[in-house]
């Protein structure tokens, strides 16, 4: 309807002013029509409890938009750790976009939830600047726990004809713009009067911190052949990283035994969040948690849990966060757990996150250095680690990069170049032995990153190979690796891939098995080479 | 810890168990260890409001779980609609994964929080049978409003030295079995005492219905030329199937008045459910709907808001759900609402699910051929409309096929195959007009579904044309349509692909402005031939 445009011309002289007031404020409905980001809520985290801070968060929520369960999430987060630092503001006008909203004005409905999930509750007239002065003092001097100003509006305010109807939502007013500027300048009772924020104190700001060049404290320490799982690497790492830069966070949804994530809170319960069963809100703290470059943020669950939170990773891409997610027990090799647990889709969803990158590393040595790379590299970052136990296969020392792949096993004979990553890179290396003893030599390529993929390598060492490549990989078909491959690929003539994956929803059982029954064992590599050399 | 197993033997006899009972129970944490599938709140809406049918619907939430936004989202719904036949029994046994969960035994938070989301809230001891029971009866005579049972329970109950104790989530006895075993059986006080249900009435269940073989009222009725967006084409086509079958439904996220599903709202409101701005509850109440195959039921909201709902489109998947979800307002064609409301990952999301069906139908003739086609089409399928007009290409009579594209523009000469879908068809097409005119004739293919795609067509074509393809669309290069493309050709030598996409996050601005500047527009469909013809 109208937009209130404020002096500032970009989003940076916003943040400046936000600096200099000392306030955080942000509009949930300016970031997605279908729901805040709770990010808002991880600054009155970390500026009560991490920082030390004294400066004071507001979120304006949309009431269309409450109706969102991540709210409720956020809501129990922020009354369940306590935030006294943080307000929201509840914009109830009544109209959603296509009809009334569930609760209309139920003003008492609202104050009865917010106090039952711990906030102070305050109902106000949002269009009485008194009360609403009144209600921001009351919420600055309520200690132990957030407050939530619910504020009874009408969309379309003094706007002739439009006011509280239907059908304006998002429309321009076109031809009836000049009567309705005329009438609320109509309204104006003192034009003379100028407003101007009161300066404030410089006392108790956030301190300076330093996060770049983050190192692992000690490099990593494996005998070849040495058994670890990577998600337990990463908790190891999580760790070193975390020894030499206080500003290293983690925060997890109740998997911390699983994903390894409690090693950062063994080492200092401070720097850990647990955020429960709610992995909306989990997205939302981290998200928050990294902006204004304050801390590098680690958020872990299972990589399949963070289908949840998909709309929050999107819309963090768009505020440009710098999230390091990991996501833990991916593909079928997890086994017993069943497919509901498994991460099948989660590098596709990933891929999808403009400026992402993406690490699978297959052994110990080389998820430390994942952790290491992440931790200094800007935009959405994921690790997808592993449940079962696999072989070191990197020296300690072994340098890695972002895109560029290693050659695992590699004669001038060879006919098939494979690519695996995780549990396939181990099926591929298996498979390229049993071959040999058929006198067939196949290449392995370890690919480390699948966004960026290391084009060039594939494409030098594909076409060493005949242009015959196999990709093997413990996900779905679509917009996994196999089809990262395809598509750096995609400019090369005469090259030929076959593709293994998990074609369909797998089961429960031994990991051994379901990589077998679900076709991405070193069995069926040895028959996807035997069958592309007949091409 | 331990697992109650029934008699029965396979789901169906559960099922069938189930029937005879007249209830419909789940167990919500059997769905996933990340939160309940909402989905068990479909049934009692439409056992009430649409079947008219006497049963009940029983759901437990596990404590652990009731922290994810989801479960809020869908007691919101239920309290919203009174849905007076579900009951939901919370299992609050204190202990989530790896620590005790925020609201431990605080039963009187859940109550507050329950009763302010419209639920008769009953707090019991969660072991004794007899409160259950009387429990389980309030929750029967309750009218007007849906009945939560607050369970005080201990995880482990009776497991001598294990009872109420961290770490023992997920694991097995192991040589603690037999002694536990052991004691249990000494608890038993009367061990003679059978327990059979009671027969209930055959009165009063749900009536046949039939949902097979679902036609348009009438035939599609557009001129050649004609200037339709599909997303209006969907709304026509929903009205048609609707008039023809009565157990055809729609739901929506408060966007109807823009994915045009408010057709079917004015046709029969019985027939139309507005769930609202919570994404994850729409899609879990569609496939209860669409479950025990009583409804054909359509949900829809704008493509990216399904992100929010990744999670329980991929457990629908997994409970073999046939939803048909249709996502308006895709690419950076939507223009003036931003990158937050643009699908640009869409495709990628739904081509994950096993066995989905994806239409993306570029003019009105074929999208009301598509909704024919999904409402008749098991498993998940998902209908991909635009927000501007384009131009009807197809004659009324055109048959259309799943996994049959179309020739929409052939000479011999062609050169290079062009695939484009929705806005970026008529981008090819204008590019070949453009080419054309400087002698370079082009093919131009509508795949209509990416999955199934055909790829025997975009072979044969592809071959015709050079092995030379050029895919155009407006997604993110990640798992759309040219990856689908690329894992089509994947086992073919002698093709080259040149891809084009949106390659980073979009901003604001007129449609044709945006498919423009993000490289998607018929001058640069141009420019790519221009330069596949060099290779």
């Amino acid at each position: 309807m109208s937009y209130h445009k404020p002096e500032a011309k970009t989003v940076q002289d916003l943040k400046d002013l936000a600096q200099k007031l000392r306030i955080h404020s942000i509009n949930a409905t300016q970031a997605s029509k279908s729901g805040v980001s709770p990010s808002a809520l991880a600054w009155p985290m970390w500026g009560k409890n991490f920082d030390k801070a004294d400066y004071r968060t507001y979120v304006v929520v949309g009431d269309g938009e409450s109706a969102e369960g991540s709210i409720w999430e956020s809501l129990h987060f922020a009354g369940h750790y306590k935030l006294d630092n943080l307000c929201v503001i509840f914009d109830v006008n009544r109209l959603g976009q296509s009809e009334a909203t569930s609760l209309q004005h139920k003003l008492d409905v609202y104050r009865d939830r917010l106090e039952a999930f711990g906030f102070n509750a305050v109902v106000v007239d949002g269009h009485d600047v008194e009360e609403l002065s009144k209600a921001f003092h009351c919420a600055a001097i309520t200690k132990n726990k957030p407050t939530a100003i619910i504020a009874k509006t009408f969309k379309g305010r003094d706007f002739p004809n439009i006011e509280d109807l239907d059908n304006w939502h998002g429309k321009p007013l076109g031809d009836k713009a000049a009567e309705v500027v005329k009438h609320l300048e109509g309204l104006i009772v003192n034009k003379n009067v100028k407003l101007a924020p009161k300066p404030v104190p410089k006392t108790g700001a956030a301190p300076e911190v330093d996060i770049n060049n983050i190192k692992l404290s000690s490099p990593p320490s494996y005998k070849l052949g040495d058994s670890i799982a990577t998600r337990l690497a990463y908790g190891t790492a999580l760790a070193k990283i975390g020894q030499n830069n206080q500003r290293v966070v983690a925060l997890d949804g109740d998997t911390k035994n699983s994903t390894f994530s409690d090693k950062l809170k063994n080492l200092d319960p401070q720097r850990y969040i647990e955020c429960f069963i709610a992995e909306q809100n989990l997205v939302g703290v981290a998200v928050g948690a990294a902006c204004r470059r304050r801390t590098v943020a680690f958020v872990s669950t299972f990589a399949t849990f963070f289908t949840r939170a998909f709309d929050q990773i999107r819309m963090g891409a768009i505020s440009q966060t710098n999230v390091n997610f990991v996501g833990s027990h991916c593909g079928c090799s997890i086994g017993e757990d069943g497919p509901s647990q498994m991460g099948l889709e989660d590098i596709a969803m990933f891929r999808t996150i403009p400026g992402s990158t993406i690490f699978y590393p297959s052994d110990a040595v080389s998820t430390e250095r994942a952790v290491e790379l992440a931790a200094n590299t800007k935009g959405v970052c994921f690790i997808r680690t592993s449940r079962p136990n696999t072989c070191v296969i990197y020296d300690n020392e072994e340098p890695f990069t972002i895109g560029r792949g290693k050659v695992v096993r590699q004669k001038s004979s060879d006919e098939v170049l494979l690519i695996g990553a995780g549990i396939t890179l181990y099926e591929c290396l298996a498979a390229a032995d049993q071959l040999e003893k058929n006198c067939i030599t196949v290449r392995v390529i370890d690919p480390f990153t699948v966004k960026p993929l290391d084009a060039e390598l594939i494409i030098e060492h594909g076409k060493q190979c005949g242009g015959r490549v196999v990709v093997v990989e413990d996900h779905y078909q679509q917009g996994g690796l196999g089809e990262a491959v395809l598509s750096a690929l995609a400019g090369e003539r005469n090259f030929v891939v076959k593709h293994l994956y998990v074609p369909t929803v797998p089961r429960s059982g031994p990991p051994s098995v379901l990589i077998d029954m679900f076709g991405i064992s070193a069995r069926h590599v040895v028959n996807a080479v035997n069958e592309i050399l007949k091409d």
